[in-house]
C-alpha cells in the first residue's frame, strides 16, 4: 500500500491504496467520487479524464504510483456542482451536450483544461482538443459538445452570463417544441447521475463481485468443467455453473413468426453442453472482490472438444455445415415479399435494369459505458436485477424460465445507461446476475471490462443483399427483386423479426408497385445478432440507395432528381403494401434540393487530383412501433406536490425523461402546471407498468400516446362544470380517485404476413440525407466534410433530443459507412480498432432541416426520432465516395485500403 | 435489501441497502458522503444529522426502511462545496465555529434547517434550536457557533454580503495576530475533512475490519481464551491472541522518574495473564465486515478468575489489598514538595489557618468522534500506523518493542481527529491496529463505537487532596501544606509525571515562600488515568482555588481582592521555586475587577430566593512544555511555489494548521509571501521530523521557536548582501541548500527534583476566571449565567483559535464543576450521562480580557492557550456557588442533588 495526500478538489485528503491500483479507480471505488466515468479502460475514451497537477490525464491508465504526494487532482466534482455549474456545465445542459451523458465528465473535464489554458478558441481548436486527447462521445456526434465549449467560453470571457445563456420556459409556459433541457442533464454533467458500476461502488458490504469464465474458441462440445482449483482461490465465495441453475437455462429467443424452424430455446444462460460463439459464459465465480473473482475465473478449467465454427452466413449454408443447434437447421427462418405482379416478365421488359450485391457489415454498438449489472433480494423476496435493459418488462418474460423464478418474485430495474443503441434489447446480462444471485443468496455485480463487452455483447447482423430494379425509360422503378441473408450469429432472438425489416424496407421510400424476393435467417457462430438502432434498415438501405445511384448513373440522371420521381405520393404503397400516413418526401427533397445543388457546385469547385471531393444523397424510413398492434401503458396520479407519471420508458441515453416529461406537460397543459411538478418514476417492473420496450422509435408515440390517454382522464376527472379543475384538496374532499392507468393500442395496424405484406407501423419517420465527402486519392481515405439532413418526424416534442439525435445517428452511420466493424476477433477488440468515429471523423458544418407533418396517430403530432437517422446516411456518404471517385463501395466499411484499391481498378 | 430512489442533494439517486441498515451508513459507506459524521451513533450528538423531507433527522438512528421512496435528502454536501461555501459555512469559518470539525457539519446541516423556517432567529432562538435537536460540540463552548449563525443568517437576509463577512488578509499582508480562519476550515465546514473512520470507508477492497474481545470486569486472572468457535463465523480472517502478538506485547509507560516503583511495562497490549480494567482487550478478530467482526468476537470465549476490583485509590490503598501488578506496590510512585522552611511551626503561629480536603472526579474527555485508527504496510514494507494519536514519534516509541518490530519499519501518522483533549496521549488504538496488522499482513481498520470510546480510553485522573494554609493577618499566605493522592488507574503511563504536576499547581499563581507536601500515585482497576487538557492542574486549582475562597470567607474579606494580594510578584517564586518569566496577575486582576464588581452587584440584584444567584473567581496558571528542556525540530524548503513546512504539530482540533502557519507566514515576513504559499506538510513520522507531542500547550512555544528558527535559517540563506532575497531560481543557481532544519530547546529548564523544586517551563500562561451562577433553590441545579476570562497568553498568533480555545476550555470546565463524570460503570457509558454539556449549559454571554505581555522565550512574543482555560474555570463555578448559597462544593462534580444536601443542610 501507498499512502498520498494529495489535493482532490481543492481540499487536502489522505488515500492508502495500492500502488497498482489506478487512479479511476481509487477515485471513484474508494473516494467515492463516481463522476469520474471508466468506459474503455484503456484510455481511449477519455471517460475518465481528470486534471492532475494541471495537467489532463487518464485516471484509468494512471496508477497510483504515479501519482505523486502533494499532487492536485480536480475530477468533474471539483469542476461544478448542480448547485453550482461551471459554465461549461450549464453550457453541456443547454446544448443538449450530454445524451446518455457518460462520456459527459471526461469531456467536461476536458474541456476545461483547454479553457483553462485558451479561453477563446475556435471551434476547429476545440475539436482538435478533443481529438488530441481522445473525448469520446457515442451520442452526439459531437457537434453539440464544440457548441456547448464555445457558450462556455463566451461566459468565462465574459461576453455572456449565465442567466443569458440558461434555457428559459417561453412565457406561455408551454415547453413542447423548445430546447429544454433533459431532467437528468444536470445529474449527468456534474457526475452525479449514477450509471451501473457507479451504483455497485455503493452496494451493502457483503455484496459479491462475478467474474465469467468465457469460451475462448467459437464453437465446441463441453466435455468438463473443473472449478476445483477455483473454489480455492482467496476470496471465493462459489463457482457456478449450468448445474446451480434451478430453472431451463435458457433465454427465450420470444420466436415471433409460426414459420420459424427453432423454438427460440437456443440460447442457453451458462453453456451446458455446447459453446456457440466466442466469449459465451460457461461459469461464474462469486468473489468478495473484482480481483478476486478474475483471478479465481482464470483457475476454472473447460475440457472442450472444439467444432468447425462458421463464422459467416454462406459458410454455416454450406452442404457439409452442420447444424450449429442440432436439430434446428442453420437456415432456420425465410421471409417471402410478394406484392403486386410478378417481377420477371417486367424485368424483362423494363427500359433499365440495374442490380448488384450489397454487404452491410458487422456493427459494434460501442457504447461508451460497457456492460453491467447487479442483482439481489428485495424486502419482497423477489430477484430484483438491475441492468442497462431497455425491455424490462420484455426481459422479465425472456429470462424467468430460464432462471427458475416464479414471474412474480422477479423484478427488472433499469439502471441509467451510458448508451446501449439496441444491443440492450439482448437480456444475457441480466440472466447471468440474476443465476448468480439466486445461487448465492447473496447480493451481487457483474462488471464486463471492454473486451468482454465488445466481445460478449451482440452486433447488428450482417445482410449479403442482392438487389435488382428495373425502370421505365423515365427512371420510375417498376419491379424490384431482392434476396437477402441474415447472418444473425449462434441464437435466434428476434432473428426472424429482423428478416422481416428486409421486407419492409429494402427499396422502402418508393413508390414500387411489383416486389418480389426471399429473406433467410443464419445460423452463424460469429456474435449474436442484436438489436441496434434502426435495426434492419441500415442493411436494407445499403442495398436499395446505392442501387438507385447506379440506376441513376446509369440513366444520366441527377441521383437527387430520380429520387424525387420516384418516393411516395398519393396513391403509393410501400413495400409492405401499406399506404404512407403522410406522404413528405417530395417537401423533403424539396427543402434539400438547394443545399445539394451548392453541394454539387462546391464538388466540382474543389475537387482536385489529390483530393477529390464528391456529394451522396440517400433517403430513409422507419416505422415507429412493434409491428401491428402495439401498446403502451402507463400511469398518472395527481398529489399534494403536482402529478406523478409512472411509465417504462427505458432510456438509451436518447432521453426518455425529456420525451415523458414533454409529452406529459403538453398533456396536462389545461391545468398550466410547471415542468417541475410533473415527477417522473421510471423502470422498475415492481412499480411501472409494461409501456414496452424501448425500440423502433416506438416510445413517443406509443407510450407517448398512453401519457396523453393518461392525462385526458385525469383532466376529466379534474374538471368542474364551470370547465375549471378541482385542486388535489377538492378531488380528495370529493372522493374523486387521484391515480389513472393511461393506455393506447396501434389497433390500426397488422403484421406483415407471408407475403410481406401489411400495416405494421401506424406512424413512420422519412428523412433525406445528403454527404459531402473528400477522399484523398493517395491513402484512399474519405473524409465527410459537410452532412445535411432533411427530417420529418412529426410535431417536435424536445428540439435537444431530436437535434441530438440526428447528429449522433449520423455519425453512427458515417461511422458504419467508413470504419466501423467487428469481423476479426483478434483485431477488433477496442473502440479505436472497431472503428469508433471520434471527433474530427464528424463533421462539424452539419445542417438539419425539419419538416414538421403532423401525424395523426402520434400524440401531439410527434412520430418518433432515434431511428430516423441510421437508416440510410452510410448509403449517402457511399455514393458521394462514387460521385468523388468512380468507386462503388458495395461492402462496407469503407477503409482506405478498400478505396485505394478501387481507385487503381478504376485508372 | 431494499431499493430506493431518493433525491439526495438535489439529483436523484437509486440505493440498495439492508433494510436495517442506518442512513447514516449508506450515505457514508455506500454512498460515499462521509461528510455526515458519526459521532455517539445514539442521537445524541447531532453529527450525524440530516434533512429529510425539510425536517431535520439524526441518521444514526434513522433505519433505512424508514426512508421513503421519493424522499429528498440533504446531506452537508448539497448545503454547500469548497467552492460555492453556503453563508452558514462561510460564516462557520469566520468565526472559528469549525475547531476539530467534527461536530460541523451536523451543526450546520441543522442551523440550515432552522434557517429554512427563521431567517431571523434571536441568539437564544438559534441555542434553543441547538438545545432541542441535541447538536453537541466540545470544543467551542458554542458561542461562536451561535456567531456564526447570526452572521450566516444576515447574509441570507441581504443584511451583509460574503464578501463582508469573508476574512480579508490585512493590507500590510500580516496575518499574525488577526482572525485569519484556520486552512482546514473550509474542509472541515463542507464535510470533506476526512477523519479517521472517513479514510477507512475508503481504504482498499480487502481491507479488514476488527472488532476487540473485551473484559466485562475490572480485575480478573485469564485462564482461557477459546477462538474457535468464532474463527468459524462468516467473514472472519483471524482471531488474534496475545499468542499472535510478535514483541513484548506491552505498551511502555515511559516512567519519567528513577523512584517510580514500577519499571513501566505494566500495560499489556492484548492481555495474556490478567484483566486490570473494564474493557481490556483481550483479542481482536479481523473480517471482511465490520458487522462480521463484531459477530465473530462475541463468540470468543474467555475463562476467568475474579479477583477484589479496587475501584479507587483508598480501596487499592487498603492493608489487604493484593497488589494489582504483582511485584509492584499499589502505590507506586511518592513526590515530595518542600520549598522554604518546614510549614508546621508557621502554621501554629499564622493568624489565619485554612484547611480542606477535596476531590475532583474521573473526567471523561467526551470527544464528538470515538477513538478510531488503522494499519497497513506500506511501499516500503513499513508497518504504518494511522490515528488520533497526538503524539507520533512518542507513541512510535511506546509500541514499537511491544509490536515486536525494528523501529525503521514503523510508521505513525495522524489523522485529521475529530476532538482529543488529550486522550490520545495513550496510543492504545495504535497497539492494538499494529499487532493485528502484522498478525494478519493485510490492511486493517478498527472503529470504537460509542461505549467502547468511553469505557476503553483513558479518563483524567481524579485527586483526593487535602490543603491547608496559613495567612498572616492581611491574608497573605505564608505557608501550604497538601497531601494529593492520584487514583491513575492500572496503567502506569506518565502516572508519575501527573503525580508532579499537583507539586507544581496546587497553590500555584501565589507567592508563597513555604511549602511542604506529599503527592502518591495509586495503582486502581478504574479507567486508566490518561491525559487531559490542563493535566493535573483542575484538580490542583480545585483545592487552591476554593480553600482561597474559604480563607476570604473566614477572614471576611472579597475574595478577589485576598486573591490580589497573594498572586506572583517580583520577587515571588512558583511552588517549584521557579521565578515567574512576566508577573501578568495584577493586571489581569485589576482588569477583571470592573466586571467583578459588576457581577457581585448584579447578583445581590436579582438573587431570589428560588433563584440565588453569586458570583466566583478563580486564577490559573499552566505552563508551556514538558518539564525540563523541552525541544522541537521542522524543516522549511524553499519550493518554486513558496515554502514548505514540514513539522509533527499534532492536532487536537486545537488549531495546529493554524498555529504552523501563523507562525511561518511571521517568521517568513521578510520574504513578504502570501498564506497561501506556505505549504504544511505534518504529522507522519516517515517525513515529518520530532517535533514533540502536542501536549500541555507545548507546541506554540517549542515548534513554534523551531519554525523560528528554520525560517531565520532559511532567510539568511536567501538574504543578498544588498538585503534583498534571492528567488528559487537563484538560490538553485547558486547551489545553495534549499531545505533547513530548524530546531529549539528550551535550554533554560531543568525539571523538578525530589522536593518538587525546578525551573520546569520557559513560559507559563495566566488567567482569572469569572463565574456567574443561579442556583434553582428547588432543585439545586446551577446555571451558568455568564462567564468572564481575563487571560495572558503572550502575544497572540491567531486570535480565532485563542478565542475559541478559551471558550471551549472553560466550556469543559463548567461541565467538570457542574454533571461530568466516569465513575459508574454501568451508567457513565454515554454523551449525555456522562453530563456533556449542550449549548444551554454553557453561558452565551462569554467576555474575553487579553493581556498580551510578550513572553522572551516565545516566538514572536506567543505563550501557548489551550490548558489555561481548562485549570480553574471549575472553581470559579464552585466558588460561585457558594457565594450564592452558602454551600461549598468540595467533591466535583455540583450535581443538583448534591447542591440540594448542601442547600438543606445550610438552612
Amino acid at each position: 500500500m501507498i499512502k498520498r495526500t494529495i489535493n482532490l478538489n481543492g481540499i487536502n485528503k489522505t488515500v492508502v491504496a495500492d500502488p497498482e491500483a489506478t487512479l479511476a479507480d481509487v477515485v471513484r471505488a474508494q473516494l467515492g467520487l463516481t463522476g469520474t466515468k471508466v468506459g474503455c479502460g484503456k484510455g481511449q475514451c477519455g471517460s475518465c479524464s481528470v486534471i492532475m497537477d494541471g495537467k489532463l490525464v487518464k485516471s484509468c491508465i494512471t496508477k497510483m504510483k504515479r501519482v505523486q504526494d502533494g499532487s492536485s487532482i480536480v475530477t468533474i466534482e471539483g469542476v461544478g456542482t448542480p448547485d453550482n455549474l461551471h459554465p461549461l456545465q450549464l453550457s453541456w445542459t443547454v446544448h443538449g451536450g450530454a445524451q446518455c451523458g457518460f462520456c459527459s465528465p471526461g469531456f467536461i473535464v476536458s474541456a476545461k483544461a483547454l479553457l483553462d489554458e485558451n479561453t477563446n478558441p475556435t471551434r476547429e481548436q476545440v475539436r482538435d482538443w478533443f481529438q488530441k486527447n481522445r473525448n469520446a462521445c457515442r451520442c452526439t456526434g459531437y457537434k453539440p459538445i464544440v457548441d456547448a465549449v464555445m457558450d462556455a467560453a463566451k461566459v468565462i470571457r465574459g461576453e455572456m452570463t449565465a442567466q443569458q445563456l440558461a434555457y428559459k420556459i417561453p412565457a406561455d409556459g408551454r415547453i413542447w417544441g423548445t430546447s429544454c433541457p433533459r431532467p437528468s442533464a444536470v445529474a449527468k454533467v456534474t457526475g452525479t447521475c449514477d450509471y451501473g458500476a457507479d451504483v455497485i461502488c455503493k452496494m451493502p458490504a457483503g455484496t459479491l463481485h462475478l467474474a465469467l469464465v468465457q469460451a475462448k474458441v467459437s464453437h465446441a462440445k463441453i466435455l468438463s468443467i473443473d472449478t476445483s482449483e477455483a473454489e480455492k482461490m482467496p476470496g471465493v465465495e462459489k463457482v457456478i455453473t449450468h448445474r446451480d441453475v434451478k430453472g431451463k437455462n435458457r433465454i427465450s429467443g420470444l420466436i415471433t413468426f409460426p414459420t420459424n424452424k427453432g423454438d427460440g430455446w437456443d440460447r442457453p444462460i451458462l453453456c451446458d453442453e455446447k459453446v456457440f460463439q466466442f466469449g459465451d459464459a460457461i461459469a461464474i465465480v462469486a468473489a468478495d472482490t473484482e480481483t478476486n473473482a478474475r483471478a479465481a475465473a482464470d483457475k476454472v478449467k473447460i475440457g472442450l472438444e472444439e467444432l468447425p465454427a462458421y463464422m459467416s452466413a454462406p459458410a454455416a449454408m454450406a452442404d457439409d455445415a452442420i447444424e450449429i443447434h442440432p436439430g434446428t437447421p442453420n437456415v432456420y427462418y425465410e421471409q417471402k415479399r410478394a406484392k403486386g405482379a410478378d417481377t420477371k416478365d417486367l424485368m424483362a421488359s423494363a427500359a433499365y435494369v440495374v442490380e448488384g450485391d450489397y454487404y452491410l457489415q458487422r456493427q459494434p454498438h460501442l457504447t461508451i459505458e460497457p456492460d453491467v449489472g447487479f442483482a439481489y433480494f428485495d424486502e419482497e423476496g423477489r430477484l430484483t436485477i438491475h441492468s442497462k435493459s431497455i425491455g424490462i418488462h420484455l426481459h422479465h418474460a425472456m429470462i424467468c424460465a430460464g432462471l427458475g423464478t416464479e414471474p412474480e418474485k422477479l423484478r427488472v430495474v433499469q439502471n441509467p445507461a451510458g448508451g446501449t443503441f439496441g444491443y440492450k434489447f439482448s437480456p444475457t446480462m441480466e440472466a447471468l446476475v440474476g443465476v448468480a444471485a439466486l445461487a448465492t443468496g447473496k447480493p451481487v455485480a457483474l462488471k464486463y471490462d471492454y473486451f468482454q463487452h465488445i466481445t460478449y455483447t451482440g452486433k447488428r447482423s450482417p445482410f449479403f443483399i442482392k438487389l435488382k430494379y428495373g425502370a421505365d425509360k423515365d427512371g420510375k422503378i417498376i419491379a424490384m427483386e431482392s434476396d437477402w441473408i441474415v447472418d444473425h450469429g449462434p441464437y435466434s432472438e428476434f432473428g426472424d423479426l429482423l428478416t422481416v425489416r428486409g421486407a419492409q424496407f429494402i427499396g422502402a421510400g418508393y413508390g414500387i408497385p411489383n416486389i418480389r424476393g426471399l429473406g433467410r435467417t443464419v445460423c452463424t457462430n460469429h456474435a449474436w445478432g442484436s438489436a441496434f438502432r434502426s435495426y434492419g434498415s441500415p442493411q436494407s438501405f445499403l442495398a436499395s440507395e446505392s442501387l438507385m445511384d447506379e440506376l441513376a448513373v446509369k440513366m444520366g440522371k441527377d441521383p437527387l432528381e430520380l429520387r424525387y420521381l420516384n418516393v411516395y405520393r398519393p396513391g403509393d404503397t410501400t413495400p409492405t403494401g401499406q399506404t404512407p400516413e403522410v406522404f413528405s418526401f417530395p417537401e423533403l427533397l424539396d427543402k434539400l434540393r438547394p443545399a445539394y445543388k451548392a453541394a454539387v457546385e462546391r464538388a466540382k469547385r474543389e475537387s482536385t487530383p489529390e483530393k477529390k471531393k464528391g456529394v451522396g444523397v440517400s433517403i430513409g424510413v422507419y416505422g415507429c412501433g412493434l409491428d401491428g398492434p402495439d401498446s403502451s401503458e402507463v400511469t398518472l396520479e395527481l398529489t399534494p406536490n403536482g402529478v406523478v407519471l409512472t411509465a417504462s420508458w427505458e432510456d438509451h441515453g436518447q432521453g426518455a425523461d425529456s420525451g415523458a416529461l414533454g409529452t406529459c406537460h403538453e398533456g396536462m397543459r389545461p391545468l398550466g402546471i410547471a415542468p417541475d411538478k410533473i415527477k417522473l418514476v421510471m423502470n422498475d417492473t415492481a412499480i411501472t407498468p409494461n409501456s414496452g420496450p424501448s425500440g423502433g422509435s416506438r416510445q413517443q408515440v406509443m407510450t407517448g400516446n398512453a401519457i396523453k390517454n393518461g392525462c385526458d382522464m385525469l383532466l376529466n376527472a379534474m374538471r368542474k362544470s364551470d370547465g375549471k379543475f378541482r385542486t388535489y384538496d377538492e378531488m380528495k374532499a370529493e372522493n374523486i380517485p387521484l391515480k389513472y392507468s393511461g393506455k393506447w393500442t396501434a389497433s390500426m395496424c397488422t403484421p406483415c404476413d407471408e407475403n410481406g405484406q401489411g400495416n405494421p407501423f401506424a406512424v413512420y419517420m422519412y428523412g433525406a440525407f445528403l454527404a459531402e465527402v473528400a477522399v484523398d486519392t493517395t491513402t484512399g481515405k474519405t473524409q465527410v466534410e459537410k452532412f445535411t439532413v432533411a427530417a420529418d418526424i412529426g410535431k417536435i416534442n424536445n428540439k435537444l433530443v431530436v437535434d441530438g439525435q440526428i447528429y449522433g445517428g449520423v455519425a453512427q452511420g458515417i461511422g458504419l459507412a467508413l470504419s466501423e466493424d467487428f469481423e476479426d476477433l483478434k483485431k477488433h477488440t477496442s473502440l479505436i480498432d472497431c472503428g469508433l468515429p471520434f471527433p474530427k471523423d464528424i463533421p462539424d458544418d452539419f445542417t438539419i432541416i425539419y419538416v414538421e407533418t403532423p401525424r395523426e396517430h402520434g400524440p401531439f403530432g410527434a412520430a418518433g426520432v432515434g431511428e430516423l437517422p441510421s437508416t440510410s446516411p452510410h448509403a449517402a456518404v457511399a455514393n458521394a465516395i462514387f460521385n468523388a471517385t468512380g468507386v462503388r463501395i458495395r461492402e462496407l466499411p469503407a477503409l482506405p485500403e478498400k478505396v485505394l484499391a478501387g481507385l487503381k481498378a478504376v485508372k
